[in-house]
């Protein structure tokens, strides 16, 4: 039986959305939270920007987060004020001074991941994240328990609802990508500054932390391949939708045994594979184990009460003493260094789209010819642009990706022009 | 940091599917068993109806289960016999006995979970059932965890493998129940006796005990209303697709407040809702929570490894001190007694086919005329069964239940024949 405390205090450093969320979520289910946690969880400290984020007289402001982490009547830590300036000093100092941890700080794990185990470890501490990866699905908690007694072979997600949503957007409304964003931006769906989103860095945060998790490894971001989606044209959607695939942003991990693929990239997926029917500012995440097979997972990627309920669901655990300390499957000095497999080996299907003359796509032998034969066309849509011009886009057999560079790198673009190519990814469920 | 034992010692009780599954995982995956467990899981004691079914000369076998729970030297049960006999007693005993239990059995915590959450508190002890529900989907630890900072508002959930993959393939491949069923059997997706699957009993265990976690109350399974797929032709699947609907066999859980629906009943789903598109033997369960809203996982739900690895998930949190000890989400004295809400006040829609006249076909006005005007309808499908005779399928407007019996009850079946009704579901998701 547990030796619950009769009171979890705890201190809330950051009040945007998900801070705001975790605290609105303690008040309104206060009854709920307390059953579940057998114990009240009371926030007795919060610090923000200004003071005037926050007016409540019974809580302790602190216009410096650190002094939290030296106040003795604070029991844990909800780190929420996101990067790895004085997030990641805080957090150390709250390990150092015995107080536990929950955070939602995907940028900091990613990136700066080795150094907060080694001090988990020598300080004998907790540090809960589930909210940093993908809101409402208990990802974090599955790959660190529920899929424990599993080798993890593959990870394809959808971690960034932004993205997901100007994808979904940009084929359903034959709206451009610049418009869609503008459009995301007003819902609130996408940051002043979307560059985090688009180019793929906020799912590279997410897919890092998954990827160690998986095979119980230091997070490597340095040498995560990372594309984001602000390339991608309505006009890319609509032949991949014709050609029988969704484009959506993955975060992908594969488990080649000494090595791993670790990206992010915009890919082509069959449109009957259930990840391509996750639209919207949905997020999703598709695990296959060497046991269980497949898992999927789908729901919210962010929000106030979405993300604060996982912060929430980590405080319920450690008033329970239900608590993870192995961060990433591992004991510190366990967890591997992960060999990231170069992209450039990659086995795969491959889309490319291009503008070639009309005599050049009457002769059916040309693409491939042109390409030295270095693939073969499993399907090809030929649209008819001018009179002298015709857009084609085709779908390879599965080649090595260097391969196909090596040819794409001698094209006249002359001959074929606008040439762009998007990976393919075979998930099989 | 947890005192985690350097050996934990199991007994294994039931040697079937998922027994042998367990003890396969746990010699194939025991470095990265060993690994996560920061320990040794280690099969001490295993019993099965016949030594042959187990010969490994180092582990003791145990013709009785009920000895395993006096073994001082088993740390924990792993209850896979099933049912509510001597596996009930074993899971009493082992508690009394300080040991800790594992089990898949659902229909045990169902039917007798008041008497096992009492002992369990009584003896202060530990029940993990992963395994019991879904095989691959960490629902259990989902609605004991990683939800708990959500009311949840409804559950629909895909829980019979069987079922699913029958309904699935009369679908594809308009080939009879009874066809279907003999193929599930071959397959070894169905048991020889099928009663329990196909007639939702099965479903039913499940969705009580995702009940009983949503909302912290006693199981309550006999009140619990229970329909099976036994009664569903290629003609009622066929023409609901027609409708634009799978028809899918749910347990259902939705929070009234005061009371709650808790059912399992075969349902129209409308095609592009995401449980509709869960085909084959997998399982899904869609949550909605006040705060994460909608989740939903999809993941395979039997078979030796897969439910396996739930059980092998079970015992590397035991391993870890990470234990949940509110079987139901609430201390026993704390769990409340359940409503079940009258079914024949359920406000929603409704398949209805028959068989009627030509005239009454030509009649656009017989339909609801005939039916006193007491539904609308939304929409309606008549195929031509011969000179005489048409089949009419529809989908009325929401409406309540008791009203529609009402109306079913004055039928004249010399005028309307073949009289059907299916629950049509909106999940909205």
């Amino acid at each position: 039986m547990n030796n619950s405390p009769k009171k979890l205090r705890i201190g809330i450093a950051g009040l945007g959305t998900v801070g705001r969320g975790v605290y609105e979520i303690l008040q309104k289910d206060r009854e709920l939270i307390t059953s579940r946690a057998n114990c009240l969880i009371e926030v007795v400290g919060v610090s923000a920007k200004s003071p005037k984020d926050f007016i409540d007289k019974k809580i302790k402001f602190y216009s410096n987060p650190l002094a939290m982490a030296e106040d003795k009547n604070i029991d844990v830590i909800v780190e929420l004020i996101g990067g790895v300036g004085v997030a990641k000093d805080l957090i150390l100092q709250s390990l150092k001074n015995s107080k536990k941890v929950v955070t939602a700080n995907k940028a900091l794990l990613a990136e700066h991941g080795a150094e907060i185990a080694l001090a988990l470890e020598k300080y004998q501490g907790v540090i809960l994240y589930e909210a940093s990866v993908a809101g409402a699905n208990p990802i974090i908690k599955a790959l660190r328990e529920g899929f424990s007694a599993n080798e993890i072979k593959e990870i394809y997600a959808i971690l960034n609802g932004t993205c997901n949503f100007i994808l979904t957007k940009m084929l359903d409304e034959k709206q451009e990508y610049f418009v869609t964003l503008t459009e995301a931006q007003k819902l609130g769906y996408a940051e002043a500054d979307p560059t985090f989103d688009v180019e793929g860095i906020d799912s590279a945060h997410k897919i890092v932390i998954l990827s160690s998790l998986a095979c119980a490894t230091l997070p490597n971001f340095k040498e995560t391949h990372i594309e984001g989606i602000s390339k991608l044209s309505i006009q890319d959607l609509s032949i991949a939708f014709e050609l029988g695939y969704k484009i959506k942003l993955l975060g992908i991990f594969k488990n080649y045994g000494n090595e791993i693929q670790q990206s992010v990239y915009p890919a082509l997926i069959l449109k009957n594979e259930k990840i391509a029917q996750v639209d919207g500012s949905y997020n999703s995440i598709l695990t296959l184990g060497n046991n269980c097979e497949f898992n999927m997972m789908i729901g919210r990627g962010a929000g106030g009460l979405t993300t604060g309920s996982a912060v929430v669901a980590d405080l319920i655990d450690i008033a329970s003493n239900r608590e993870n300390n192995l961060l990433f499957n591992a004991k510190f000095t366990d967890l591997k260094t992960v060999k990231i497999a170069d992209l450039s080996l990659r086995l795969g299907k491959y889309f490319l789209s291009f503008v070639i003359s009309k005599d050049q796509a009457n002769d059916k032998n040309f693409i491939e010819k042109y390409f030295n034969n270095i693939f073969k066309i499993e399907k090809i849509i030929y649209k008819k642009i001018d009179e002298n011009d015709f857009l084609c886009a085709l779908i390879t057999n599965q080649i090595i990706e260097k391969k196909l560079f090596g040819s794409i790198a001698n094209i006249d673009s002359t001959q074929i022009k606008n040439f762009k190519f998007i990976r393919v990814e075979e998930t099989k469920f």
